[in-house]
C-alpha cells in the first residue's frame, strides 16, 4: 500500500492511494495493514506533505558498487553515516531553495527506509519488524561546501535539502528496484537497488547499534552514479520502481 | 536565573534554583523572567532531567585558539559544524555508556547556547533575542571511530554521548567564563571562553543561515585543550563558571 500525509480542510490528514484516489484514514491507522476508510479525495486535489516527520534522518555515504566504481573508490568495509536535520525535510512538489552560501547544488536520488517502532541494537534478521516501508528521498548536497568543509553536515543540512515522498510503500522488496533521476526530463542517474553495498537490514543493524531510532525516523541508503548539479528553475524527478516519483523544482 | 527540568511525583516538572532549593513553576513560565512559583523542593531530593529536549544539537569543531595551537592547526576561516542526534542527549548524574564499537571514548567540555525562539537567518547583532541562556555540555566522542570514518557523525552520535545540564543560566556573559573539566578529581581541561575563535552571535548567524533553529535547539560552541580518554568507572565533571557543574559516570 502507498500511504501519504496531505493537507485537507481539517489540516494534516492521513490516507493511502488507490489509483488516482486518496482514501482518508485516521492518524492511528497510518501505515497499518487494514486501515478504516473515513473519506475520499482526488489525488490531484490534495496538497501532499512529507510522508513522515522524522526526529532524525540518518544517511549513508558511498553505498552503490557502480557509484564507487565511477568515483574510482574502494568498496568501504563499513558504512559511513551522516545526519540531515529535521528542518531540511520538505515534500513532493515543494521547492528546493538554492542557498546563498553555495554555487554548486547537486541532486542524489536515494531509497529511504522509514522506521515503524523504536529500534535499538536490532539484528539484521529482525529488520523487517522495524521498517514500516520505503519512500524516495533526494539527498540534496552543496558539493562546493562539502569539499571545503571536509565534514558533510553543512553541505547536507540547508532547509529544503531533504525532499521526501510522495508515498510510503509498505509492500516492496527494497533490493530489486530500478532507481533513477531525471533533470528537466533527461535521465541523469539510473541504477538498481541490487547494487547497494550494504543492504537495508545490515544498515539498520549498524545504525541501531549506534543510536536508538524512533518511529518515523528515516534511513537514506545512498545514491547511485550520475550525481550532478541543479540550477534555479530546474525540475528534478527522483524515481524508484514501485515506490514513487518525487518531483521538486529548484528556486533561487 | 538557573532554570531546570526535573522529575517530581507528577512527572516532568519545571523550576529554577535558589541556593539548595528548587522553586517549581508552570511549564509555560520555563525560561521566562518572572515565573510564578507553585511549589518548593530540596535540590538533592529531585532527579534532574536534561534542561531541554532539543530537536537538534548543532556542534562546532575546532573553536578555541588554545586548542588549535595544541593541535598545531591553523585558525579556521569559518566554523565547521556537525550534528549530534536528540537520542544522544542525557542529563546530569546520568551514565555515559561506553559502546562496544569503540575502545577510545573522550570527554570534551563545551559551553552550549539554548535557542529561545525560531531562528532563521539571524544577524549577529540580534543574537540575544534568540538565546534563552547557557548550559554545560560534554561532547563525548569515540576518537578511534572519528579517525576511522573521517566523518564525525558515528563517533559523536551514540546514545548518552551528549550529557547536558544541570541548569540553563539565563543571565551570563558567555565570553568571559572559566571552563574546565575534571576526570576522577583531576583537572584535565582548563581555559576561558574568551579563547573562542567564533563567538556565540557569529555562530548563531552562521548556523541559522544554513538551517532553521527551533526553540530548545542547542548550539555547542567547541572545546578547549586537554581532551582525553575516559574509561568505565570514571567520574567526569564538566564545569563552567556561573553556569554549572555537569557530572556523569562512565559505565561499561
Amino acid at each position: 500500500m502507498k500511504f501519504l500525509r496531505f493537507l485537507s480542510q481539517h489540516g494534516t490528514s492521513y490516507g493511502f492511494k488507490e489509483g488516482e484516489t486518496v482514501l482518508e484514514i485516521h492518524e492511528n491507522d497510518y501505515l497499518s495493514p487494514e486501515p478504516e476508510v473515513i473519506g475520499e479525495h482526488k489525488l490531484p486535489d490534495v496538497k501532499i506533505l512529507p510522508p513522515v516527520e522524522p526526529s532524525k534522518v540518518v544517511c549513508v555515504g558511498l553505498n552503490y558498487r557502480d557509484h564507487a566504481a565511477e568515483l574510482g573508490m574502494e568498496i568501504p568495509e563499513e558504512p559511513v553515516i551522516f545526519l540531515k536535520p529535521p528542518t531540511a525535510v520538505t515534500g513532493h512538489l515543494d521547492s528546493i531553495v538554492y542557498p546563498e552560501m553555495s554555487s554548486e547544488v547537486d541532486y542524489e536520488v536515494e531509497l529511504a527506509a522509514v522506521i515503524s517502532r523504536r529500534a535499538r541494537k536490532v539484528k539484521r534478521e529482525d529488520a523487517d519488524e522495524f521498517i514500516a516501508g520505503y519512500t524516495v528521498l533526494n539527498d540534496v548536497t552543496a558539493r562546493d561546501l562539502q569539499r571545503r568543509d571536509g565534514q558533510w553536515t553543512r553541505a547536507k543540512s540547508f532547509d529544503t535539502f531533504c525532499p521526501m515522498g510522495p508515498f510510503i510503500e509498505t509492500s516492496v522488496d527494497p533490493h530489486v528496484l530500478d532507481i533513477s533521476l531525471e533533470l528537466n526530463g533527461e535521465i541523469r542517474q539510473s541504477s538498481n537497488t541490487s547494487n547497494m553495498i550494504f543492504q537495508v537490514p545490515e544498515l539498520l543493524e549498524f545504525i541501531s547499534h549506534i543510536m536508538t531510532l524512533e518511529p518515523g525516523d528515516v534511513i537514506a541508503t545512498g545514491t547511485p552514479p550520475g550525481v550532478g548539479q541543479m540550477m534555479p528553475g530546474d525540475r528534478v524527478r527522483a524515481m524508484i520502481e514501485g515506490v514513487g516519483v518525487l518531483e521538486n523544482r529548484v528556486v533561487g
